[in-house]
């Protein structure tokens, strides 16, 4: 936690949401249904309803990767949750400049965390908590809470990091133009003679879609400044069967 | 309409749409252009704009279930209109906490209303209007004409309450995560030993997924407090080939 | 430019986003993630971020065609961007009430502009730009500078104003109800004896759905103001196997 002032705030400031829900059903609409009777007022942002159903793996990236374009005292409500109604516990946590509501399933894992709790205060729950649908019956009115100044100390015990797993890097997600995003950092990539996907090599790593023809494809550092493999003015996905999991691995050879 | 005082404001406050025009068309994005025109500053909530097209009664369904997580004085709006062009009417109606603007076409059925009225002033509309698109031409701008302050005598006559008609409890959508929703209160199977979709049993309702076995298929108590078929972990749709329409019952047997 | 004051406001008040990037990535999330963190504050419209991918000719027109309803003083943040990472020029543009933000791709063209300028002042850029991502990394941090108040002279060197093309009215996309939407302007269709797509004809113009029989197919005046085709009832795509591209043409015979 350091010694010099945190530039989280005490309130959030902006609530931003993260979840699997789509948007066709209804979900997301009464989350913030439940946050326009708690917290009017507080800006709501939609960071993405479009993790892929629980996949927490692609929810945590899509968390990491956005974290440096929010601002200051931004309180993230992550609700990628294929445990609830077992009995998976929710967390909050903070880092120097942004605070967070998750299940315990490892959405939080890997962010610079200083401080993390339970949330364990049914008070602070809707009158009636499904046991389908936390988003709306917890996650939403403990924002609203703490967007209305409620001391995080009153959420519920002190709880250890959620420390992050070695993990393999993969494609993530696939993204509407059918470039294939993965989480292999670009800067571990810079320099090798070849980026592969699952063995296959597609050349060193690329600036930017023009350095090949055309139809052509490459890896090239993406929006999320990981390894991204795409093709020149097509699809990279559909070209080559690229799917989330696939290894992606960078060498000289 | 009682005695007590009505917690719905004079004004709306808050602004919920309620559509099946998608995301993807500027449909939307039109309606959200008039409101910002003619009501600055009024917080607008997107309920859901994935209702299936023309689908009265699930646009109802999403509608009735949504209501207690909204806030007082929220006017619901909700353009589900397959009657758009023709003489069908628009209805202005307001419950103790909430109003509403919808096509009269059974949108509003089931809802403990107290007052409507036809909307009937042209004047309110745009200065062009479209024989395609009343949630723009129409809807938006009475929306935000209630919004600072119309009077709601001034949208026209006084008109009889919308009446629920009796339907045999169905399937009323499948959600993202292949659940089956049903518009069956869950009291109505609480105790019972069997919950049957279009016959076939699925044993007594249960409280949570994890109820059942990984992979294993439930009848539970959904987030709509509703009949709701599932698969743990898995997708119920796609297991079992529901889709909206088929009926559910409950029994003894 | 003119003697009468411009109703463009000297801060747009209103940000409206418009792209081809769909809700399901998190790349809209991090635009608003920006411009939360530069135009705390600044109302932000979708219009839609369903222009099919790299789809010049449908932003332009979803653009043009949504104009009216928007606020004097909305700026227009348009990415529609095939070029991105090439040397395209990004453009700012206003008209008599409105502001644009776009690549120089043809996505301005037709608006009734008067002035246009480069938008070249990497100052105002994000800290690290991607080759890939200039709506979060460029166009959201200049139109946040523009709405906290820049004087656009600040952006770059005028620019000549984009000069539309001529091209054959065509279907430019197929909405979520199955109608064919074209950019042949209605009154260039109206007094007609018939509506021809691709050659076959489908009668003169209508008014409304209702001016045909259920499931018969009609060409009306459609939510654009321009030649819609569609079924009462029914999918016009799906019955006739409609496309974007398809030429659509008015005549007497």
């Amino acid at each position: 936690m350091g010694t010099k002032p945190s530039r989280a705030r005490r309130h959030p400031l902006t609530l931003a949401l993260l979840t699997d829900f789509g948007l066709a059903d209804p979900y997301v609409g009464q989350m913030k249904g439940v946050l326009a009777s708690r917290a009017p007022g507080v800006p709501v942002v939609d960071l993405s309803h479009g993790v892929p159903p629980q996949d927490i793996r692609c929810g945590r990236f899509f968390l990491r990767a956005s974290l440096p374009f929010f601002p200051d005292g931004t309180l993230f409500v992550c609700v990628v949750d294929p445990g609830v109604g077992t009995s998976r516990r929710i967390l909050w946590a903070r880092s120097d400049r942004h605070s967070f509501l998750a299940p315990d399933n490892g959405l939080l894992e890997g962010l610079p965390l200083c401080e993390c709790r339970e949330v364990a205060n049914e008070k602070l729950s809707l009158p009636v908590v499904s046991s389908t649908f936390h988003g709306r019956d917890v996650f939403a009115p403990a924002a609203a809470a703490l967007a209305g100044g409620l001391a995080p100390a009153k959420l519920g015990p002190a709880h250890p990091l959620p420390q992050g797993k070695d993990e393999e890097p993969a494609i993530v997600f696939i993204d509407r133009f059918g470039n294939a995003v993965t989480d292999l950092p670009a800067e571990k990539a810079m320099g090798r003679t070849s980026v592969r996907l699952e063995g296959k090599s597609y050349g060193p790593l690329r600036r930017t879609y023009s350095d090949v023809g055309e139809g052509r494809p490459l890896a090239l550092v993406g929006s999320f400044g990981t390894v991204e493999f795409a093709v020149r003015g097509g699809s990279f996905a559909e070209s080559f069967g690229a799917r989330p999991g696939q290894k992606v691995t960078a060498g000289n050879d």
